[in-house]
């Protein structure tokens, strides 16, 4: 999984049924996980808000995440990050 | 997810028979979703038009945004964006 | 899916049995869809030759392209682009 | 897999249901397995220490290690490395 | 399938159970099939030496390699290369 910050998220009227009834936010992963200011779209499964520090998880573990395997997710905030060491 | 605009489309006809009927597009991710001008062929899902910012499934989730577990698709349009925060 | 040209291909005795009777080609991604002069092994499923450009899927759909779920396999060609606009 | 040294934890208790109960570590990936100093939350499987060498399962294979296909989870250590060469 | 050499091997007694018996490899990607110097840790199917170039299967692909669903790997060495073309 990484590790990101939660910075905005997405709105689209037009998507797939599946998709529909999910939260999209824009989490940008701290600088050790991923390349230079990496951002990606992941499903919010833990009720997430702007500028929280979220564990994301991806591939077919984000469909685990939000228990829907019809829904084409490849990223879910699946964690709220209380506290840590070793990520910076 | 990855977030991008469709900056072009694929045509081929010599394809995979599960392939045939599909919408090849090509999706150029934004800044912060890839490498730099990364770009990606995806099946569209949703009626994406040129220059739309555009919601992108990757991996397994791909073939759920299709519908099809028999198509050899990596990557599908499952959203068009009408508005989002955080993306630049 | 990525976007490449066949460069090469590969000859392998010793191998994985279910990975007899498949062809090895070696596929350069085209700038933008990969880093640079990033090149990957694809099995061929619809006869592309050395030199065109081709459609590869990558991960679990390489598999789906192939048709066959026993084969040890990543990435596949499946479409041989005759036409494509945004690929530069 | 990618081998790695632990170098952090993270607690987090608004979590996804199924992730409840499983130890979540950092892991810095030794260079040449990684971009430069990458890390990546894996669940530890193996009871890993702090500052010890480990094998990392990704993707799918991340459940399978941790022998739990309903957890949300995309990476975990499998092994505690004893010995290597060709790590440098 | 990326290609590489095989440059080293690991050692490790504590590990999942689902691993006893697997030959961990360390195979160093030809330099256009990787990042600079790119390593990854790939079970052994088909007997590779050191020094060996090698064909290695990635992702769940690694899994049906070995013949071992319930082995937490995502990568194996599914053949050894005697030719090629385009590598370099």
């Amino acid at each position: 999984m990484l590790i990101g910050k939660v910075v905005g998220s997405v709105v689209s009227t037009r998507k797939n049924d599946n998709l529909i009834g999910n939260k999209f936010m824009i989490v940008e992963t701290y600088p050790k996980f991923g390349a230079d200011s990496q951002r990606v779209v992941a499903v919010d499964n833990v009720g997430a808000g702007m500028g929280e520090s979220v564990l994301v998880a991806t591939g077919s573990a984000a469909r685990i995440g939000i228990g829907d395997e019809s829904a084409p997710i490849d990223a879910a905030i699946v964690g709220i990050i209380d506290d840590a060491t070793g990520v910076e």
